[in-house]
């Protein structure tokens, strides 16, 4: 069983992998093994994963047979187990909980060589229907208080598996980062009563120039503050807490703006390794008038983030304004 | 001019390069550079960095020429420029300040090859001695308000030259991860009046486990809630709040805690990247009953920071019990 344990200095959760703990040597094989040639996420290898907990299928079709458009499995190597209570107790000075939650792979789409950013409008849609039904059926359970939601792209960007695939981690605690954001968000509305979020959209849609593009719904922009090149956030026009709170009329235009930031990236910087997350509210209180949620796409460019990550000290050698610029007159090519 | 522009959320400054931006090509051209020939950090070359200000040299040779054991430079790129003020100011919304402090490299050997674990116990101290002697100079201009030291090993932890040296960076503000620690640790004070460092220590040195090596004035271990595989910490056994008030006495157990640990991180891992990063009170607040300086060694042995950095949520897939227990039982090899 994993254990979730809390940094007694900033309060961090952190998962610790009892079972599965890698040995020193485990590090050097992984420099070593080269990218492997079966795929248990093609059509056709279905039972190389855990049976499916949701799939969008031909109706003729079977659970865990061919006929597929997204599916969705539990990780065959998760970092979090879904049995059992959290248990929470002391160690001495420090806390833990048993690591109790979901881990989830939704599998975009059955072909091996297609890239998200290539799907097309419809099935990008479709993606973000599952990702939405798989958060509303795991915030029911009660032990749960986060829902992670992230892609990895690229070797360079943690991706572990070549077949395009999108992650969910349903959390006991709420991650540092998002806790941070909520927190913050909480004291401008405390100061401003205004959404900070919001006030950031009406910034940006006024000067411009930070802006990557805008449909009805959404807009993307290059953050003022962007702690790595080409750094990319897209949030819902409309004041929204929670991913899951988002109606079913945005999701052809959430699926635009993602499709077409994803693809600029790709043609602009030459199909980079990226890391996207879903920042969302927590599940137990999904409808905040402070918080926004939003998607944060961060192309893996530089190697610099070893002591950045370590100090929470960013330098950024690209401004906002530029990367916005070169996304912004990049042609789509998608 | 470089700006320091704050995220309107959770308050982290961020530097943007504005002169020495970077398009969308530069990171291609990266991608595709070769490890350079000439070095300017070796002995012969001094010429080829800015003027020093700091060495440590035979007492006959002059400045700015070969004769030196270890040598302080600005750095050729910096990333905040030392004149000028800082100029504070609001751009609507969002906060930003023009970028002044001090970027200083110090070069830790004449040698190309050599490495810091490698180096003979008086030439490490000799290290301590002049990053301290920075510290105390840098310390005194009002402007900085931190100094941040750390250490890149490696291209993939971020070094940009293969000669081995140490950054030290002084900012006008207080990096976020810095931050976090003052409040986590006053916190802590407040409620136990204790310093939960030292809390730490004791619960370590009494259990065990999770330590790696320790000498009369400091210990290393894998902390409780380590991030990372083998995430090493150095910490004086004493309580002391800032690297600059160790005293001289201490110098020498320090030089030889930080060289075991890294000797072992070399031996147990072969030589890995890695990031070292000094965590110390900030310029203008140096005796503080709740902090404790320490060292934060991390190997760079996955590639999984992706999503982890920006939900700052993560998985360690080696419980620092099997770190510390495979460090504690390697030889010494330097």
């Amino acid at each position: 069983m994993p254990e979730l344990r809390r940094d007694p200095i900033i309060g961090r959760w952190v998962i610790i992998s009892t079972e599965r703990g890698k040995r020193p040597d485990d590090f050097n094989l992984e420099k070593r093994s080269a990218k492997g040639g079966f795929c248990p996420f093609c059509e056709g290898n279905e039972d190389k994963t855990p049976p499916e907990v949701l799939a969008y299928r031909d109706p003729l079709s079977a659970k865990n047979t061919p006929g597929w458009k997204v599916r969705v499995v539990p990780n065959k190597f998760p970092a979090l187990q879904i049995e059992g209570e959290l248990e929470r107790r002391g160690d001495g000075i420090y806390d833990m909980m048993r690591g109790v939650g979901a881990h989830e792979v939704l599998i975009e789409s059955p072909d091996h060589n297609m890239q998200l950013a290539n799907l097309p409008k419809d099935h990008v849609e479709s993606v973000f229907w599952a990702l939405r039904d798989r958060c509303i059926d795991l915030q029911k359970d009660s032990r749960f208080r986060y829902i992670l939601i992230f892609k990895n792209r690229g070797e360079d960007a943690g991706a572990s598996l070549e077949h395009s695939h999108i992650q969910l981690i349903a959390t006991p605690i709420i991650p540092k980062r998002a806790m941070e954001e909520l927190e913050g968000a909480e004291f401008h509305y405390k100061f401003k009563e205004r959404c900070i979020f919001c006030d950031m959209i009406k910034q940006e849609t006024e000067v411009q120039k930070r802006v990557i593009y805008s449909n009805r719904n959404f807009v993307a922009i290059a953050p003022y503050a962007s702690r790595f090149p080409f750094e990319s956030w897209i949030l819902p026009l409309k004041h929204v807490s929670s991913f899951t709170k988002t109606t079913s009329e945005w999701l052809p235009d959430l699926a635009d703006v993602l499709k077409t930031v994803l693809n600029r990236i790709d043609t602009v910087l030459d199909e980079p390794p990226f890391n996207f997350i879903i920042h969302t509210a927590p599940c137990n209180n999904l409808e905040l008038d402070y918080y926004h949620w939003h998607i944060e796409v961060i192309p893996k460019l530089t190697r610099v983030a070893g002591f950045e990550w370590g100090s929470g000290f960013y330098i950024n050698p690209t401004p906002p304004e530029d990367a916005a610029a070169a996304l912004r007159q990049s042609d789509e090519s998608g």
